[in-house]
């Protein structure tokens, strides 16, 4: 089994960024193997970045390491860390992005050399350590214990009633809107209302007209709103943030 | 010989749903190479993501697992096939994609699993049919055999006379207006036509001066129109199903 | 260890053009550990390439070979090359590209086999000629000797007396202006100007508050020129090629 790390970062894919954390990763660990989970999260949008990585983390053979860099605090006096949690490994800034594997997790606090470049921890800090962690270091060896991570999370939605009151809390790709609200939250319902509109919930696209709305429990588990053939986003004017009733 | 799977999505680049699929397969077969072909085709065009494959898949090594998903058609009735065909593998939506390799192909349905998420085969019943393929084994064993594919075509050049009237199928990254109309078809032509204009047909870019148009058989085996140092999409204001004569 | 091959080119990612390098690699060298430096230099850009590659080629081990190819002169008669340097090998045309590393180099010219696509040197001569590196062959029986490789250099920083005259060389996915002032021309200072602009020189972008201005000796070695939480390209509404003072 080839040790791997996967990549997570907002450093887009024309700079030379992404290359230069993958090279000291290949000139540690030669056979590593490297696979991108996105380098487009928004400029320092960690809550983007913690959903991709909640997304995707726990179907990665065990003993992955994350290298998940989202970090608008690099060289402030925020703490660089790892993270083991569930037989896997996470290296990055200590802002939240690690919220969801963090109850029962170990967090240590990482060395920074004093030549690390203050604006590339990324390459100069965390692929190190990931480095190190691919060739089978403890996540305790590389640091100081750290008992009081970050944490961050998106909203939360609030049952009322008969009613669940939630948000979207991401827009893919396609404009399609990603909610909060769980798939056992939305059982038994027939439609979800956002700006407005009643929007039926079904089973998937295919369920409606080409350019019609449609609702349904999506691949990440939760609610999400989109267009057959087309982008929910747009046609409703809705982002991050925008309430959704169930 | 490491075991090879490319995949080739409309999913871009900037969500989970690549490295979700990534993700299943390296926990099937660790040592799985993976080579992204693209995931940049426009949502749902069937025929842009197939014009991607034909260019590419017969370069890859024989025994190659090519896991393609353009699926507009994502949980309606449509087939989920795997074809076998020419020594490499093909997995898939039955929407007319594979259409350039399925002569002498052997198809089958995929089946699809009850917990698939009903808007992501790619991950829940693509990803897994590409990762047995990959272990050896034989596609007939995947599921039931298929004896009428989807087809699906571009448009295809017409000889009326000593002229060939044929069409852009395709524009890629740097705006060159690539087209149907073959080699062989072009033989002893010393211009083609668009929009009224008629190019001087060369050999490459380097045979005109900057800024201006020039066509020649491209790298795909088929007449192209460009603008050296430029872009003839937005020159000539021309894309695909742009006549083209010859 | 595993045979190494960074690939940087300005073909973007949405059409078939570096798969079908890497098709070409894998084909003869299977086992190939293929690495992406980016695809998304601005076509045609063989200065933005140079910056990118002499950031990122000495950090891969020892023997990587480093294929190259923003080639806006393919198919004219500028030559194809392959070079020796510091242990490592480059492979792409002979403009400019590979300036950083020609001192002491070896250089040899590479034949072009006659069915090269006179547009796509880089799947039908570069990729073919990296291949037989990675397996071993020497440069020095890929062509015959180029004692006279073409340079090209960016602007260099001029001092005059106290004050250095430099130049903004490239802009980051961030907005980020990146000089050629390296850090020791920097010493001492305490801001430098652009625009008119003194722009306070610090450690990093912690230093200043959320929207200001700051400059700082950043990862790549020289002065840049950035604003916290946002893009300085954009609010000094200055590219490459901006006078800056020091």
């Amino acid at each position: 089994m080839s040790p791997l790390v996967t990549l997570l970062t907002d450093f887009g894919c024309r700079d030379s960024y992404v290359a230069e954390m993958k090279a000291v990763l290949l000139s540690t660990v030669p056979s590593v193997q490297l696979v991108d989970l996105t380098h487009e999260i928004p400029p320092g949008n960690v809550l983007a970045a913690q959903y991709i990585l909640a997304r995707t983390w726990a179907r990665f053979p065990s003993g992955s390491v994350h290298l998940a860099v989202v970090d608008p605090g690099v060289g402030s006096r925020r703490r660089a860390i790892a993270v083991a949690s569930a037989d896997h490994y996470f290296v990055g800034p200590d802002n939240g992005l690690f919220t969801p594997v963090l109850d029962g997790a170990t967090v240590v606090e990482l060395t920074v050399p004093e030549n690390a470049a203050p604006t590339f921890h990324g390459r100069d800090v965390f692929a190190p350590a990931a480095a190190r962690l691919v060739l089978g270091e403890g996540v305790e060896k590389l640091g100081t214990p750290v008992a009081d991570p970050i944490r961050l999370s998106p909203p939360q939605p609030v049952v009322e009633g008969e009613r669940v009151r939630g948000a979207v809390i991401y827009v893919d790709r396609f404009g399609t809107l990603i909610t909060n609200i769980g798939r056992e939250l939305a059982a038994g319902k027939a439609a979800v209302e956002i700006r407005g509109i009643a929007v039926p919930l079904r089973r998937t696209f295919a369920d409606v007209e080409p350019g019609e709305l449609v609702a349904f429990v999506g691949s990440g588990g939760t609610v999400e709103i989109a267009v057959r053939d087309g982008a929910a986003a747009a046609k409703l004017d809705a982002g991050v943030g925008e309430a959704v009733l169930c």
